[in-house]
């Protein structure tokens, strides 16, 4: 398995650390956790068994939420550098909500491979970024996507 | 929690019905099961409360999932009925698989409340319908999708 060792989910605050997908205080969900990685982000994610289309190949609801995750902490990643901050410095780091999600299948993907997903981050306005990115399973690109992640807004924050 | 009497899911084939989101002999799946309702098709779904992106309001990843299987299991329903056929007729309806999926977040979702998916299909190609969905929390939109739905390749049934 891959391993991110700083990961921008585990800077979040306690109380946005719920979430089904990438929250590291929701015992059952996913944990996604995504990282820096020389000019890209990445996450790295290997789908349990029962998380299938049909056996042997993983369900494109799993990719569309691996994405999405990663899309958000890839935007969070992208402005906290700008704000000339690293993972894991001390400070919190922006948090984003997804605005859009495109998910593009482009081949079946196998399962018990481990999935990563590199994201490529373009601020399109201040408080808004597209996250394009691309999930490989070994070498091929099975999938790609785009988020376009929004700043959450303080009502979200603090519920 | 709104019934659907004939779900087009209920009646794929067993080796076809192992998905995580809408096969059901997938134990630990969603069971998204989605039937015919005066021009239209819908999908009921209420998620459970660890299916959260903050406490009080449901995972973004879970809406893309829902709106994944309602997308392929609608345009299965609109082929078999452009077939001359009914959903649990005795005829095995056609399976599709997702190409794209696009989902569009227009205002946070409230846990705890039943929400419906209403699809409505075209068909883009022989092989492939363009189904378009309005994901609905009470009276409110809270998300719309689309989900370019193209015909199972025999490769993937027969695996």
């Amino acid at each position: 398995m891959g391993e991110i060792v700083k990961a921008i989910q585990d800077t979040y605050a306690d109380e946005i650390s719920w979430c089904y997908g990438c929250g590291r205080l929701n015992k059952n969900g996913h944990h996604f956790r995504t990282g820096w990685d020389d000019e890209k982000t990445i996450t790295y994610f290997e789908p349990s068994e029962e998380h299938m289309a049909i056996p042997g190949f993983v369900y494109g609801g799993i990719l569309a939420s691996l994405i999405d995750c990663h899309g958000t902490g890839s935007a969070s990643i992208y402005l906290h550098h700008k704000n000339g901050h690293q993972i894991g410095d001390g400070t919190e780091p922006p948090r984003f909500v997804t605005a859009q999600l495109t998910v593009d299948y482009k081949k079946p993907t196998p399962q018990g491979i481990e999935l990563k997903a590199y994201g490529f981050g373009e601020e399109i306005h201040p408080k808004k970024w597209k996250i394009t990115t691309e999930v490989l399973a070994g070498e091929d690109v099975v999938a790609t996507g785009e988020v376009i992640a929004v700043i959450a807004p303080e009502t979200f924050l603090k519920k």
